[in-house]
């Protein structure tokens, strides 16, 4: 069991030693996927996702019956600067929406029988306007991770890490600019909805938030121009590592928390398949920098963990067909 | 109540006849759709599916209980050209999976609460080789589309037809190429896993297939050039249009039976989704041709309405979402 990381030095030294998948469960996953009444590959995609969730979890029938989604919260500093089309107090709304059941991952968590666990995190003090100063101290980037640490249920046998956060594709942004590079109008997109000029504004932004960072060391990149909430779907991902319990990626703030991880050890986001890819144009273009290819595209652009939690059906059914077909053997099928 | 045809002549006046969507209802779902907890347009293509499912539902709150997978099976003559990589004694060998539970449909059945119909159609009279003769008499034909009128579930809410038949890639292929034009080698390809000769034996059955055709008619065409299991899969999809019960087409030889309904009358499947498109590479032009989008693509190639199965999830969800989640005026959410 790894500790509780008490340090953002610790969360390095963890991003250096990174739990593996088993190998050997990988191996007998392929060679029982080879047995199982069906033409070879004719199962696609859900055949690859069978032997990852093989590896993560450790046997060659992997299961999904404890899935569970885990929504972050937080407020942005940078909403200051008109780049979202709904005011921040829409946070705190969504969340108690969340909490009464009547958004949309609600929904998603029941038809897919996840559980839920919704973490606001001080709302009622958003970062800091990361045009003008750094959006958190490292200390608040410490805590902030840990909400996500220990949000995680170890008992959770697939995470789907999602959010909340009026401003965060501004954010998203700013990360995915300073980790891989391009002009600000590559990483924005309309978010909820704002206009051209939203999106102008946006754009600036973005530019003015990169042009402060004094380093493109990940974790201080998600200090200066992250979010609460980012950093703890970064935390989440990285404790669901140590537990070696398979994630689900949503969409581009998601992916921009996923992001902080794979900029810091390449093989940081193995245990993570991307859910979808979303209507926000430069989520496609992070995957490709994630080097994921998404499970779904359905042209959702709603955030709280949606896209992955509708993705949480494909993958319980790749480990149901994985490891409850019968082989050619058990069938008396002629294997062709 | 539409009384069950008991000529062609009869199914015939059905097609000309076509139960239509309830308009109230999918203009009370609009409605809704824009008092939502979410930005407009943000649960994507899952809003357009919902308001599809009020349509045929005849609510504005649709829901999907009661999902039923009807799977057919038929043998094909065809099969003695060469054209399959596995020998026709699969069919009934993987029927008998089908009810011990062992096969991929049976997962995913489960994996999505769907019930399960399994009609083996005279597997021990395949029909006949299409290359020298007609597949099916007129009286075989009304036979296999009855089978597939009576399995529909009235109490159904949903319906995925499937299918299992060595050799029915080619049937496919003959029928859609005798439908919408091209050449043979457009419409065939390597189905369950057969070798460049064995494709080019397909694409030869095809040919010749379709220059024996005395009519372009489609029931005639389905006659000729089709299988059991796919008129039963046309039967299937016209009674749940006169039950107004939603369908989600699986591949390549379902959307061969879909294509049927589809070229008798152009609005014949307003009720039916595209549940994925598969690795079949017909599967994409056959798609264009029947004016559907797929909800999934994840490079399935199975049959057995596995794509379709794995599509019931996401139909599930649009309409959980729609119909569960709370309007900004309930939540208290700010509308932007």
């Amino acid at each position: 069991m790894t500790h509780r990381p008490a340090t953002l030095s610790a969360i390095r030294t963890l991003l250096a030693n990174l739990a593996k998948a088993d190998d050997a469960a990988m191996h007998g996953a392929v060679a029982r996927n080879g047995q199982l009444t069906k033409p070879p590959g004719a199962l696609g995609r859900l055949e690859d996702v069978a032997i990852w969730l093989a590896g993560w979890q450790g046997t060659d029938t992997p299961r999904i019956q404890a899935p569970q989604i885990a929504i972050f919260a937080g407020n942005h500093g940078v909403v200051a600067q008109g780049v979202s089309a709904f005011p921040p107090e829409v946070t705190v709304q969504m969340v108690a929406n969340f909490t009464h059941g009547g958004a949309a991952i609600n929904q998603l968590a029941k038809t897919f029988g996840a559980s839920m666990t919704v973490k606001a995190i001080d709302l009622d003090r958003p970062t800091g306007d990361f045009t003008q100063t750094d959006a958190m101290s490292e200390a608040d980037l410490l805590v902030a991770m840990l909400v996500g640490w220990d949000a995680v249920d170890p008992k959770a046998d697939l995470l789907v890490p999602g959010e909340m956060g009026i401003g965060n594709t501004t954010s998203a942004a700013a990360i995915s600019c300073a980790l891989f590079g391009g002009v600000a109008e590559d990483w924005v997109g309309r978010g909820t909805g704002v206009d051209d000029a939203g999106l102008a504004r946006k754009a600036k932004a973005v530019r003015d938030g990169v042009a402060r960072l004094t380093s493109r060391d990940p974790l201080a990149v998600l200090a200066a121009v992250g979010g609460r909430e980012i950093a703890a779907m970064a935390g989440a991902m990285l404790r669901a590592r140590t537990l070696r319990i398979p994630v689900i990626l949503d969409g581009f703030i998601a992916c921009s928390a996923a992001a902080i991880l794979h900029a810091s050890a390449p093989s940081a986001l193995d245990h993570c398949v991307a859910g979808h890819v979303s209507a926000e144009a430069a989520h496609t273009r992070l995957l490709g920098a994630l080097n994921k290819q998404p499970l779904l595209s359905l042209g959702l652009r709603l955030g709280e963990g949606s896209g992955a939690a509708l993705a949480i059906g494909i993958v319980k059914a790749a480990a149901a067909c994985h490891s409850g077909m019968a082989t050619f053997a058990e069938a008396g099928v002629a294997a062709g």
